[in-house]
This record gives C-alpha cells, sequence and structure tokens, in this order.
C-alpha cells in the first residue's frame, strides 16, 4: 500500500518496523494521561484488538505479553487509533491499576530540568515488590 | 549506565535505539490531547531542551528538522519527560496550529473499527494545499 494511501484510506495497514514492530502509546481514556509506549508485533496488534486487553511484545523476552498479566494492572481498550502514516499506535484505555512496574502511575514520572539532569514529577502509589513477585 | 540507574536515577541518559533514535510523543499541554510522534537524535533533544521548540529527525530526510517550520504550526515545550527505561520522550507542549500535515488536528484522527478497517474520528481543521507550498 502507497503511503498516500495509508494517510487517508480507510484501511488498517500498519507499518511495521524493520524488526516487524509498531510502537504503541497507552494513555488513560478518562484522566487522558499517558501512561506507557509499549511495542507489537502483528499478532499482539491483532489480539488487542480481539480481547480489549492491551497486548504487547516484549522485546527482551522476545514474547507476547499482557499488560497486567502479573500485577492485574490490566488496560482495557477503549479506542485504538493509529497516526497518519501508520506507523503508530494509541491505546485509549481504562487502566485497572498503575502502569509503570516501578510504582508509578505513569511511566513518565521524571522531568528534564536543565541539560542532563531529571526532577519527579509524580508520587509513588504502590509498592512494586507488593505486586510483582521475585522470580 | 545500567537499567536500574536508568529507572530511579535522575541524570538524564536516553537510552538511543541501533539508528541512534528514541521516538518522542507530543501531547497539547492544555487538551492533554496526543497529537504526534516524531523521532529525535540526540543533537535534536538538545536543541529542543535548549530552544523549547520541538525538534525532531526525518529519517526519511535524513536531518533535524524543527516542526513548524514551514507551516507556522510550532510546538512549544512546556515541559519534556521521560520514560521509566528513558527510550521514549513525552513533550508537553503548547501547540501553535494543528499537528498533522493531513490537516487535522492530531495526527491520530482514525480508529480501528473491526479487524482491517478504519473510521475517522476527528474532524479535519485545515486545508494543507493553503499551509505546505509544493515544492
Amino acid at each position: 500500500m502507497s503511503d498516500a494511501t495509508r494517510e487517508t484510506g480507510l484501511n488498517l495497514d500498519i507499518k511495521f518496523n524493520e524488526q516487524g514492530l509498531v510502537p504503541a502509546i497507552v494513555q488513560d481514556a478518562a484522566t487522558r494521561q499517558v501512561l506507557m509506549v509499549g511495542w507489537m508485533n502483528d499478532a499482539a496488534l491483532r489480539q488487542t484488538l480481539a480481547t480489549r486487553q492491551a497486548t504487547f511484545y516484549s522485546r527482551s523476552r522476545n514474547k507476547m505479553w499482557v499488560k497486567g498479566e502479573e500485577s492485574g494492572h490490566v488496560q482495557e481498550v477503549i479506542e485504538a487509533r493509529v497516526d497518519c502514516d501508520q506507523d503508530v499506535v494509541l491505546l485509549l484505555c481504562k487502566a485497572h491499576g498503575p502502569a509503570c512496574h516501578v510504582g508509578y502511575q505513569t511511566c513518565f514520572y521524571r522531568a528534564a530540568a536543565g541539560a542532563d539532569k531529571l526532577r519527579l514529577v509524580e508520587e509513588k502509589v504502590f509498592d512494586p515488590a507488593t505486586v510483582y513477585k521475585k522470580k
């Protein structure tokens, strides 16, 4: 499919990268907070659309995973959008618990402060040790 | 820097991908609408932080570009966040005009409708032909 057709058409035709993956942004549908970004292969995208549960592909573990499968913090997909050139997915979700494994509601809990430093801009909402089992 | 230090520390230390790039999400700071995703190399990130104008690296044109340099639709950065493992940037911006070159406020103007189709979920707000000069 041409880039122009991808931009104006109404066919879902994701432009996966050379690893067969596409980034997927998760946004809280109610608060509109951006919660996290995961990567999807075609199977993870199809499973997400079919089950309405945000499902990603782990590049480090080389396997699909359902967000919240261990923590219970699943993300229920209200709407799945694509950008103009169909190389990014945006999931508007109802979040059943915090998104970040470090213990914050969102993975974006730090902001740039000057050229090389960060500062915390969110409060911790849970203790990861109580939610994720040591393996 | 170790992944654990990246996650808990307060040093800006972006994990660029094998092409030396990191995805940057642009979110409207006022409406909290997700507007677009661009890619940044280290120079584009540094220029963004220094000038407070969203600046990206074009993978197709192999050069840095300032969002709005042609259209005037610049994005003024209010806050630049990073995610837990510092491989995604989130820019909270004041948008001086629509984000998408196709003519919408946001690049995410279509939503999945079933397994293979999309539907429009945003209204066009400008005619690209009047904003972008033919070259």
